[in-house]
C-alpha cells in the first residue's frame, strides 16, 4: 500500500447513520448493519465498510486542488457486519479485521488508472501469499458502482460460487451455482463452476458515494468538481482463517511463508541432557547466523528455549503451529563438522546439513 | 510488553452484556457505556475495558496448571466510552485507542510482585517519552480492586487533581483540586496541588473479576482455584495529543523524540537549481549514511523529495510537522570538505557541521 502512494489512517469506528443517510445506504442496508445511540439519542452505526466516511473526508471547503490527486489512503481495522450466519469461526465473523483502501481521481481515466494500479497491488499481494486463488468479475452488491473485482480462494467449503467459461475466458461470481451457463457467451459445455472464498474485492465507484456526499476537488478552473472514487477491500482475518483451512492438516497447523508466524523454529537439547552440554552456545549462535545471512529472517526465526521440555514435545508444537523449518540441535551439532537435522515440513524426509547448506536451503525455499 | 513476557492477542470489541452482568458491572457503568443488541435481540457492549473478557478467557475446563503463571495477555485496539463532554480532539474522545494489558496469578504475593514488574516497564515508557509525569495513588473509580496508580502529564489544562505532599511525600489523585490537605499525614503547607492528563492507569485487582467470571487455575493439589489478577491501561491517542498539546506552539508540532514520525528530515535543493547540479547523489547518500550509522534512524530519516517546491516552504512544513532535525542540502555539501545545515528544532542556532559531526550531533542529542 505505501509502495503505490497509499497514506495510511485510521477512521473511526462509529459512523454517523447521517453519512449513510446522504448516500441512501442507509435504508437498504437491513439487518446486517450493527446500529446504536448515544446518550444524546444521536445514531450511530458500526462501519462495515468506509466509502460514505471516506468522501465525507473529502467534502472540504475549499476543495483540494487537482494538482493533489489521485489520493489514496488506507485503513487497518475492525469491521462490523451483523451476519445471520457467522460460522467457521475468523472466516465468516460479525466482526472481522479488513485493510481497505479509498482513491480519489480528478477523472473517469485516471479513476480507472488507479484502479488498475491497485488491482496489480493485489495480484501481487496475492501471488505472494501463493494459495490458488482466482480473479472474477464481481458481484457489485450493496456497494454499487461501475466495475468491481473479486479475489476468490478455491476451496471445497467456499460459499461463492464461481463459473468460468474456457471458451471466451469469462469468469465471475455467479448467483446460482447449479447454473452452467456462460453468461457472457452462452457456452454451456466448457463451462466450469466452483466454489470459492471471497478474499478480496475492488470498486470502480464512479460518483456513487463522492457526489451525494460533497467529494469536491478543485478543478484548473478554479471551480470545483465531483472526484471519481475507488474501494479496495482485503479480508484480513478471513485470509489467516481461509489458509488454516487450506493448508492444515487435522494435527497440524500450515502457513503461507509470508504468513507464518516464525518460518524457523531452532529447537535446542533438553536442560541437563548431554548434548546439552557439548553444544552450549550452537543454538544461540546457529539462531543470530540465520537473522543475521538472510534479510526476510530478521524477527523471523524462534529459538524455543523452553528447555525444561523435550525436544519432542517442542517438535510437535513447533509442527502444530506451523513453522515451517524445525531445526534439532543434536550432539552431532558441534565440533570440526556441525550438522543440523532440518524439518522441512513441506517435506518428508529429514536432512542433516551443515551451517552454510542450512542459510542455502533456506534461501532456495522459502517465497519470502 | 514483549520483554516482560506479554502475549499479543486481540479481543472483540464487542462484548456480550452477559459478562459484564456476571461481574455486577453492568448496572453500576451507566449512560458511559454504549450498549447495543443484535438481530437475535441479544445484548452487547461496545467494550471500554477487558477486565471481564479476559477473566473468561481464563475460564477454561480443565483450567490450566498451576506451572504456566503469571500469565500477561495485551492488546492494542479501539476502546469507547460515551463521554458526556468529549473535548480537545483526542484527549478524551469517545472512541480511542488503548493498550491494556491483564495479569493473572496464583496468589496474591506473586500477582503483587507481576503488578510491580509491569508498573516498572510503564516507568520506563514514561522515562522514555520524556514528558514531566507524576505517578500517584489512584483512584480506583468503577475498575475497583486493592490497589491502584496512575501516570498523569503534569498539564495546565488537565483535568485531574494531583495532591501531593512535601511532607510525608504521599501522592494521589484527589476529588476535590481546591482542598490542600494532605489525606495521609493531615499536613496543610507544605501541600502541592496540580492539575494532571491521566495517560496509564494500573490496578491490582485481587479476585474482583477472576471470582465471578470463574477464571481458575489448577494448583499443585489438583483443585480448581481463583487467580489473582491485575490490568493495565495506557491511553495511546491521549498520550499523542498530549505531546501536541505539551510541547507545540501555534505554529509548530513538536513530539517527544521517540515518539515523532520521523527524527531527521533531509532537504535537497529545488530541481533545476543551480545548488541541485553540485549536489547530485548528496541528498540519498546522507539519507543513507544516516540509516546505517544510527541504528535507531532505521526507516526514521525523512527525504523530502518533493522537488518542485522551493526548500523554505519544505522547511516550514517539516518543521510544523515535528521533524526535530531539519538537515538542508546546499552547494557547500559537496566538494572536498562538504558542511551541512544542521537545524535542531529544540535549539534556535542553526549549526554548519561534516558528515561525521552531523552523526555525532544526532546520536548524542537524541533521547532514543
Amino acid at each position: 500500500m505505501q509502495t503505490i502512494g497509499g497514506q495510511k489512517m485510521l477512521f473511526s469506528e462509529l459512523t454517523n447513520s447521517r453519512l449513510w443517510k446522504m448516500s441512501g445506504r442507509l435504508k437498504d442496508a437491513g439487518p446486517e448493519l450493527f446500529t446504536l445511540k448515544d446518550r444524546h439519542n444521536h445514531h450511530y452505526i458500526l462501519s462495515p465498510t468506509y466509502e460514505e466516511v471516506a468522501s465525507d473526508l473529502l467534502s472540504l471547503n475549499p476543495p483540494i486542488s487537482y494538482k493533489h490527486f489521485p489520493l489514496k489512503v488506507y485503513q487497518i481495522s475492525s469491521k462490523f457486519r451483523d451476519e445471520m450466519k457467522p460460522r467457521y469461526g475468523l472466516m465468516r465473523g460479525r466482526e472481522f479485521l479488513m485493510k481497505d483502501m479509498y482513491s480519489f481521481d480528478i477523472d473517469e481515466t485516471s479513476a480507472k488508472d488507479t484502479y488498475n494500479e491497485i488491482c496489480t497491488s493485489y495480484d501481487k499481494i496475492f501471488d505472494r501469499i501463493g494459495i490458488d486463488y482466482v480473479k472474477v468479475l464481481g458481484d457489485s452488491g450493496s456497494i454499487g458502482g461501475n466495475l468491481s473485482h473479486e479475489y476468490q480462494f478455491k476451496a471445497p467449503i467456499g460459499e461463492d460460487c464461481i463459473i468460468t467459461c474456457n471458451k471466451c475466458n469469462f469468469s465471475a461470481n455467479s448467483e446460482v451455482c447449479h447454473e452452467k451457463k456462460c453468461p457472457n457467451c452462452g457456452e454451456q459445455e466448457n463451462v466450469l463452476v466452483q466454489t470459492g472464498i471471497e478474499v478480496g474485492h475492488t470498486f470502480l465507484l464512479g460518483d456513487k458515494y463522492s457526489k451525494p456526499l460533497k467529494a469536491f476537488y478543485l478543478g484548473k478552473n478554479a471551480k470545483p468538481q465531483v472526484l471519481q472514487m475507488g474501494s479496495y477491500g482485503l479480508g484480513l482475518s478471513r485470509i489467516l482463517a481461509a489458509c488454516v483451512e487450506l493448508l492444515s492438516t487435522e494435527t497440524d497447523i500450515a502457513w503461507p511463508d509470508v504468513l507464518a508466524p516464525y518460518n524457523v523454529a531452532v529447537i535446542p537439547p533438553k536442560a541437563g541432557s548431554k548434548e546439552e552440554q557439548v553444544t552450549k552456545d550452537v543454538p544461540e549462535n546457529l539462531y543470530k547466523l540465520l537473522e543475521d545471512s538472510i534479510p526476510q529472517l530478521k524477527d523471523n526465526v524462534l529459538l524455543d528455549d523452553r528447555l525444561s521440555l523435550t525436544i519432542g514435545r517442542r517438535y510437535l508444537d513447533a509442527k502444530r503451529t506451523g513453522y515451517r523449518y524445525i531445526v534439532v540441535i543434536n550432539e552431532k551439532s558441534s565440533g570440526e563438522k556441525p550438522t543440523f537435522e532440518m524439518n522441512d515440513t513441506k517435506e518428508t524426509d529429514r536432512l542433516y546439513l551443515s551451517q552454510e547448506e542450512l542459510i542455502e536451503y533456506v534461501k532456495q525455499n522459502t517465497k519470502f
